[in-house]
């Protein structure tokens, strides 16, 4: 592969062709780079939807014998929940081809890098564990969008065992699709979501549930203005995906969580103390990082 | 008055030509509902522009002698920070006149109360504390609009002792400018505010500057993604308001952010014993809280 033209790949397995799995098969696709896409899947409802839109040209199901599909495999990409990994770096391990490319799409990386290497055995070497940062929910086919990658970010967690090879593939396999690539350690990248993602979901849920558990919670809520509205959004988010990613993530989740309640405890004591100083000053500095970080997000809307 | 007919005031007297007490003029303009209005506020400039807008007819600054303008008006409307209230009451308190009405539009409202009953002596009866919900930054004449207040909510906190007919006026004037008035104590007010609009942005304040004050803070922070542009919104917003309603609501709000720090602990307590039962059941009571409030928000996107 040569600079500035894009690898192609020749053929790819997708396995969950949900909103990840099925948009990265279009983005290749409206880039021609990739010949063939296999899809797999849990319902044929949805895996015939994929075959209609185009995304997979052909798919199995889970309980078909879908795995001869990898040994002429290029990639595997493994777009499922985190908690089906496990059970499927052990499917596909007897089943890789020798040169085939394996990377997931998981919100956490710690956890999914112990699984591959108690289960890849020999094949270890061919993972690439990623996290493109586009979409928390897995709608289906029916949600997929050849734009969904477009400018935004996926970060690859390599281990030192990785072949450098796979990486530069997958790196490429991504930028294909429209995104930029970051490669960091899996405990750097579980640390770093665990402060930008996983706590601010769990801050919210934590906050709702509270609230809704008041007799008096739903006429409170209805209180609730645009501020509510933004601040709460996340709470409405998968439950099931939350609970696997704050367990899968559960060290760093709480460090960043018990860090945060003691900056929120240090709050209460200015207010407490009446210190408007040291309080305006402290909210300064949050909303003067808060509009430089909204200056560089590419889609910060009507931010305060 | 009678039923289905608006109220027309003869002359209303805007302290602050901002956001709100701007918007108000306009919308109570749009109806006809107003034959004259008096803009009082800091900045001559501002006035000018709210002169050149149309949305008031004659304009004072605080350094003239506005207060002769209180003895034959119908309203005064305080749409000023709420910090400047106390001093504001001790200015208009011996201009009224003796059928002028007094409302205020701060986001807190035992503090504005407790002011109110310290200065304006035998005109308390006359003051209606009022709170529309509606944008949160004043922004100036520049940034009034009529439509501000269609279809938002208003609450008034009238005391023991405000006249009847005081509370039946300003009620009139916030539904003439397109909003639904509701009617509580002052302090179930601060309560609910505290819960759904201050603990917010404290939260968000504090999480904003604590990850902000990290060496690598801003290096974290590139990963957010539209979960944490939403959620950190309200932290861009004005430090200098967000102290002075945090030190005037303190109780309420040190109350609720205990009480949240306590939620947040029995999160964390779950996710450490790996309690994916109870922690999916968890996320899943604010999941459809946060859906069902949704669902009842004019204006919650595209929620997840």
């Amino acid at each position: 592969m040569s600079a500035g033209v894009a690898e192609r790949f020749g053929k790819l397995v997708v396995v969950g062709v949900g909103l990840i799995g099925g948009s990265c098969a279009l983005a290749l696709r409206r880039v021609h780079a990739v010949e063939r896409v296999v899809g797999v899947g849990r319902s044929r409802e949805n895996l015939d939807l994929a075959i209609a839109r185009g995304i997979v040209d052909v798919a199995h199901t889970l309980g078909d014998d879908w795995t001869r599909e990898l040994a002429d495999a290029d990639v595997v990409l493994l777009a499922t929940p985190v908690a089906q990994l496990p059970g499927l770096f052990d499917a596909i391990a007897p089943a890789l081809g020798a040169s085939t490319v394996v990377t997931d799409a998981g919100s956490t990386k710690q956890d999914v890098v112990l699984a591959a290497e108690r289960r890849l055995g020999a094949r270890l070497p061919a993972f690439v564990p990623g996290h493109p940062i586009a979409g928390s929910e897995t709608s289906g086919a029916a949600a997929a969008c050849a734009t969904l990658f477009d400018g935004r970010s996926v970060l690859l967690t390599p281990l030192a065992i990785t072949a450098h090879d796979a990486t530069a593939r997958v790196s490429s396999l991504w930028r294909a699709c429209g995104s930029h690539v970051t490669t960091m350690s899996a405990a750097e990248h579980d640390r770093i979501f665990a402060a930008v993602s996983h706590l601010p979901h769990v801050i919210a849920f934590a906050l709702v549930a509270e609230l809704a558990g008041r007799k008096e919670g739903e006429a409170i809520m209805a209180h609730g203005g645009t501020g509510f509205r933004d601040f709460t959004r996340i709470a409405g988010s998968s439950p099931a995906m939350w609970r696997d990613i704050a367990l899968a993530n559960r060290d760093a989740l709480l460090d960043e969580s018990r860090q945060f309640r003691q900056a929120l405890a240090d709050v209460e004591r200015l207010i407490a103390a009446g210190d408007g100083m040291a309080l305006a000053a402290l909210f300064d500095r949050a909303a003067r990082a808060r509009r430089a970080w909204g200056a560089t997000f590419a889609d910060d809307g009507d931010a305060a």
